[in-house]
């Protein structure tokens, strides 16, 4: 089957256990702003991936089924708790949990989606369920650790890329990381089968960070559905600001400096930035570390092929990461 | 031993272990207000609690360690995060996270600690780690229903009896409950042991809670550690609150109603109050409430006793229970 078929397939199939999970549940003052974040959307890839891993290793959808729904919750979570934080008003086109009710709404029922995301890992009884939890629970604290670096980094100029990736491995590829082991162990794939899953969700993970960074600067503002240029405009420690710092040198840091400090940057400005990241190199580079991490991903699924059939996988690597760039 | 020399020597135990779990952990932005919150002291109820317990019922001191670490943990987590969502800037005189930090702090450090908790909960294999992690999640839920319903409460005027007792049976008494049914079940108490267990930490819960309703405007205010009358000022929705909802007519009513209302009570005015409260019978209704909670604990402890030595649990009850009103 066509892979955008069938993650639209999949994408209907968590949504509706979604609805499930959250269902009728009182007060409405929690449950209500619960339901509304898990209903947003989203293109649930997360759950997909823990899916897919599942069924490749050969585990069964009936228990795969809820711990998905789980990283699911657990994503919901991380984001309308970073919403807060990021002091962000929208997300996918629509009100954010805090802007809508408010800032308390936003702490309780991102508390509260947590607690939903534990209890829905263990509904349904399976084998290796605390290693799960645990996997899971390492996760949690990953991602905690990965907005804390994001946070700390704001207010540093000195941030090195050694920084930068332990903090987009923390906040983003973590929990694709987390996704594809918990697949595996729930279908109760080996050891060595878990590892190889847990690196490709790594790698996507961090290939999909530095594709967000990049294309941030060099896609057209429609296919973004967010402003050109704005992690530029945030003055964000992204991959290509930390490349840049690496490779500018006197009157072309200086000059970079000042467009990245300033508040809101013009049309021109951005253009500008884009042509220092064009002409240092810092473009080149990106791409080529965005192809280090998809390449990785090929390697491991090469390697699960010994022992599983990995096309749905490459056909969702080849669907995640061939972005326009 | 003396209860209270006890209580100090289980407190230091507990407060030496805390310090082991949140110990040179990284980054600094995160877990410094992580062990800034965990040291800010407290009387350790919840682990000390889940600990005698765990001894009652023949339990081991090596496994229950980490799981009544884990409930104080989790205590912590709810602290931080309800003194953002009720704008306190102090907790037992000390500045709280988000006012020594910011709120963006508070709530991630927060989230820190309850992946912590959870791991905390992991750290040593015992049997029945999966009913322990699924009772401690269960708490986890209905300690945020229960701030839910308190907020719901400080807009409504028609909160009935009925409402408020699940409103303080989640928020406070459900973690009481939590703590002791997870000291039996990490000592193997089988099905009613435990039962009974959860039955006297709700209990104790709820006794609790309604004592602080009471000695607010009961207590002196250097017995009481806070101000006399402030859920008074504040028009919380307190047991006392109902209670004369339930019984002022007329005249009365509507003159308690305009000193509850009013923003900022002279101490005259919360001296009316009082009077009001014990000329129209609801301080005794309070107090026969709370010696209902009191008598059904002992009566646990009693059902209890005929097959466990619970001599340390009725001295801790009577030591927690009585005070000054």
């Amino acid at each position: 089957m066509d892979i955008k078929k069938r993650l639209i397939e999949e994408k209907n199939i968590v949504d509706n256990e979604l609805h499930s999970v959250t269902g009728p549940l009182k007060p409405e003052i929690l449950y209500d702003p619960v339901k509304y974040a898990v209903s947003m959307g989203g293109k649930r890839l997360r759950p997909i991936l823990s899916r897919m891993i599942n069924r490749m290793v050969g585990g069964s959808e009936e228990f795969i089924k809820h711990p998905s729904l789980a990283i699911e919750l657990f994503h919901n979570f991380t984001l309308i708790h970073d919403d807060i934080m990021d002091n962000d008003d929208l997300r996918r086109g629509a009100e954010t949990v805090h802007k809508k009710w408010d800032v308390s709404t936003g702490i309780l029922s991102g508390d509260g989606i947590i607690g939903l995301a534990y209890e829905t890992l263990m509904i349904k009884p399976y084998e290796r369920m605390i290693e799960v939890i645990k996997v899971f629970t390492r996760g949690v604290i990953e991602v905690c650790e990965g907005q804390a670096y994001d946070k700390e980094f704001e207010s540093r100029d000195d941030v090195v890329l050694d920084e930068y990736l332990v903090m987009i491995y923390k906040k983003t590829a973590a929990l694709l990381k987390v996704s594809s082991e918990i697949g595996s162990i729930v279908g109760n794939g080996d050891k060595e089968t878990t590892k190889l899953c847990g690196d490709y969700g790594e790698a996507i993970g961090m290939a999909f960070q530095i594709q967000d960074d990049l294309l941030d600067i060099t896609a057209d503002e429609a296919k973004l559905g967010k402003t050109f240029g704005s992690d530029t405009c945030e003055g964000k420690k992204t991959f290509l600001y930390i490349k840049a710092m690496e490779k500018l040198k006197g009157q072309d840091r200086e000059r970079y400096l000042e467009l990245i400090k300033k508040d809101g940057n013009t049309l021109s400005e951005i253009i500008e930035v884009k042509d220092i990241y064009t002409n240092s190199g810092v473009i080149e580079d990106t791409i080529s570390e965005i192809k280090f991490w998809i390449n990785k991903a090929y390697l491991t699924l090469k390697e699960l092929s010994k022992n599983f059939d990995t096309e749905e996988l490459e056909q969702f690597t080849d669907y995640l990461l061939n972005r326009d760039y």
